[in-house]
């Protein structure tokens, strides 16, 4: 189980390799969220997302037999353009299944990555059986996104840098936002910042309607969503939290906090006018509550990970429309 | 006059000011550059561009009974909010003179920032008139926006960063494409390179029809532009090299570079679809030279600065629009 020796070899094997991304402010967002703001871009790590350190920390964390033979990931997104460089890197194969009716840019980028695209029609065939034969005829190790051990280890470096910087800035006691799916990055920051910063708090942020963690979190119990898709966050979207993430968020995670879809909008118009960094809808969610939601965070400073920017161009013109 | 001495003690007067900025890469634009691309995305730097870096030099070079009297600048654009905000960070008064006519937002950033800003009207009132009374009448001091050796020596710490982050990556021999207008961020990048990086070789990069940079250096006396509006590049459009910046880049400075307003756009969307972060017109001046004109570069790796990302949502808009 990941703790915070695995995430510390994680940042080793990751040193020089993962983006050590900085922290961002602007007093315009400042006065907007009524306490200082620290935003994370990771939409600024290779690939755009955070989950290239996931993906980079647990194919090199594969004994070397094992990443010899390559891996394979079920993704349309992040994750699949994460595995594909860290694959890369390692001179090893990777194979990413991608339901057929994947935004074709998402399918050329991750192939453009050097990974082997897998297409398969959602309607008629099983993605785990075909992920399961693939594997099982080319000894491929399946990494998966959220739930495995070696990824969270590599989502927690992020939670190393957060306290580091925060040190830095005198910072002793506040709320980390975390833009949440299923429960990867959260649960790796809150390891994290559990033993290098035990006064901030990682708390999960969702949108509307697939606020699984933050409902889980009060049940005390893992709670699924009504739906799977329709969301403009798709990117953080999934059933439920993870079975290994869960008792970790469960355990030292605050709150949740829920955003609408328009909040995140807003959080990426104004990302784009005071930050200068690209952020998705789904990676904007936790800008979002440290500005729009300030009234359920406590303390005079917030810090807010940004964990995309793999964003279609027309939503992105609809965010600046809309408002900038 | 500025020397690698004044740009060293300026970096530490900058050192825990302003941002350290990443270099960010994509293997997507590395293969349209077919060679190496890393980017300084001063973009990220406070007040969303590099200019902060020689306003926060300048005022905090001032001696402290000056400096208590309050600093003053001509500027519409980065310059007024790198000053003002340097101002309001030391405690002092800022007095920024602009056009009557400037963006509504320019205004209200500044101010936003603490500045006090007066308007002029273009047409009937003198702009320097103006300037020269208020700072006669209250001891203020005029910060230039790029003749002025502690400017330049503040922007120069964008090389020393970029030396070491040289070193780091092991490229000893590469050009350094920089955005120019004055000549301030390419001569103080260029003195900073000859001492810590000199296989590495500064480049100034302008917009066709205000390239009098780089015509400058090929006639090898000072030449003006035929015009000084009408460019979407307006931020770094100045009427001629400086006079303190020009003998500097004649000594050290490889032949400038020169792009079209598409190329710009272009570049503005690549760095929003590649690296994530937001480029203004002429601040993506440098990594479309980068880009599009690479048969005038040599070597395996080239580097190239985004000066700024302040810009309008409609600019922003026709970039994405058209070419991501």
């Amino acid at each position: 189980m990941t703790d915070i020796t695995m995430i510390r070899s994680a940042a080793a094997r990751l040193k020089g390799h993962a983006r050590r991304t900085p922290l961002l402010s602007s007093p315009f967002l400042d006065e907007i969220a009524g306490r200082r703001v620290f935003v994370k871009p990771e939409c600024l790590q290779h690939t755009g997302s955070f989950k290239y350190r996931g993906a980079r920390s647990a194919v090199s964390a594969l004994d070397p037999d094992a990443r010899a033979r390559g891996v394979i990931a079920f993704s349309s997104g992040n994750h699949a353009q994460g595995v594909a460089l860290a694959a890369r890197e390692h001179g090893v194969a990777s194979v990413i299944i991608m339901p057929g009716d994947s935004p074709r840019m998402k399918i050329d980028n991750t192939r453009a990555l050097g990974a082997e695209v897998v297409l398969y029609d959602r309607a008629t065939e099983d993605r785990d059986a075909i992920g399961a034969r693939l594997a099982g005829e080319r000894g491929l190790t399946l990494i998966k996104p959220y739930d495995e051990p070696q990824v969270i280890a590599g989502q927690g470096t992020i939670g190393l840098e957060i306290a580091e910087d925060a040190v830095a800035l005198g910072v002793a006691k506040a709320d980390v936002l975390v833009c949440c799916g299923g429960g990867g990055l959260t649960s790796g920051i809150a390891l994290a910042l559990e033993a290098d910063a035990p006064g901030l708090r990682a708390r999960p942020c969702e949108p509307q309607g697939f606020d699984d963690v933050t409902r889980s979190l009060v049940s005390g119990k893992i709670e699924r969503n009504a739906r799977l898709s329709g969301s403009l966050c798709d990117a953080i979207v999934t059933p439920q939290p993870g079975e290994i993430t869960f008792p970790i968020m469960q355990r030292l995670c605050g709150p949740g906090l829920v955003v609408s879809e328009d909040q995140c909008l807003h959080a990426m118009a104004l990302a784009w006018s005071r930050l200068k960094v690209v952020a998705e809808p789904g990676g904007a969610v936790a800008l979002a509550a440290a500005l729009f939601h300030a009234d359920q965070i406590e303390g005079d400073a917030v810090f807010a990970t940004i964990s995309g920017g793999n964003v279609d161009a027309e939503v992105f013109q609809t965010a600046l429309a809309r408002f900038a």
